[in-house]
């Protein structure tokens, strides 16, 4: 798992070997269980934490109904920011949808980190620019956008999810009911077959 | 105007007055009038900016048809971070509403600050962070909401701007027809009413 790490590292081609191998060697690894939860509403987030195996999807809690708001795979940071910068309550859930490892970070080791390679503070902050970018796009991309868009945009740019996460998980994500989302599904894969 | 700009800079409080002087000194202030836009679609944002005075939007073009995705007032950054960070090119407009005052600052400008204020990297990056997770939050928020919601949540957050900005741009907002919107504007403020 190691050796996973360290590529997800050495994604960010900003970093020196040297600098890869420090942030490597202090980086905690949580193994984590298919249903087991990173942060639940109501909780404090102190922690942050990047997917490096395993798929995990955000979810709230309203009228007693769970809507999925995220989902993230390999690769993805997972932050819940307001929480975890203003020390509120969550308001969402994190939770695992298969068997995951992830990083974890806190304050006082990104702090350390950057004590370490000062550089690191103007790449961290580049990389919440391009998460903020990230989630500005998709914000309004949402906005404007019908639940077959949404369907689209969400293979497009996570094809895998598809197979992996339940489909009722996708049907709440797009705002749709499940049998809304199967007629969806059924017309958007018409339509690929189509181009194809 | 230098008032209302010493006052926004003054806001951020963990700056000392020394602090405060030297970014009110290097500051550049825009004013536009009512109609202009600040960005327009297809072009690479090199700035951004914080609203001083004024009020403005972004909209995206779908269809022919304007969808309004966001509205800032007075204290509110403005950064097309995607576009900003990537350099490619942006899909929205950003027009202001109203005769505007606006800080503008990039990159250039940020790293001399920055050299002449150094912990200033670490509170920006903060400032990034609250923004991602404000983004993160509206963005949760609005997959969970009806229109409704979403017209009883942008009247909480931001109570002024429905008598600022032209009533088929809150329609847009929130996703809905101005028709369906004068029907959720009334009865929200029917219930309001029957509150107090």
């Amino acid at each position: 798992m190691k050796e996973a790490l360290r590529q997800f590292i050495d994604s960010f081609q900003f970093l020196t070997p040297e600098e890869v191998d420090i942030i490597v060697d202090n980086t905690v690894l949580k193994f984590t269980k298919k249903g087991e939860y990173l942060l639940k509403e109501g909780e404090v987030s102190k922690e942050c934490f990047a997917v490096i195996k395993g798929c995990i999807r955000e979810f709230v809690i309203k009228d007693g109904v769970e809507k999925t708001v995220s989902f993230f795979t390999e690769g993805d940071p997972i932050t819940a920011f307001t929480s975890e910068i203003t020390g509120c309550q969550s308001k969402s859930y994190i939770q695992c949808l298969e068997d995951c490892v992830v990083t974890v970070g806190n304050d006082s080791l990104i702090d350390e980190m950057i004590q370490r390679i000062p550089r690191l503070e103007k790449l961290i902050r580049v990389e919440v620019e391009k998460e903020a970018g990230k989630m500005q796009d998709r914000m309004s991309d949402f906005m404007i956008s019908t639940p077959e868009e949404r369907f689209v945009t969400l293979i497009n740019n996570q094809p895998n999810l598809i197979h992996r996460v339940p489909q009722v998980l996708i049907a709440s994500y797009i705002g749709v009911t499940p049998e809304s989302y199967s007629r969806i599904k059924k017309r958007v894969f018409e339509k690929i077959k189509q181009h194809n």
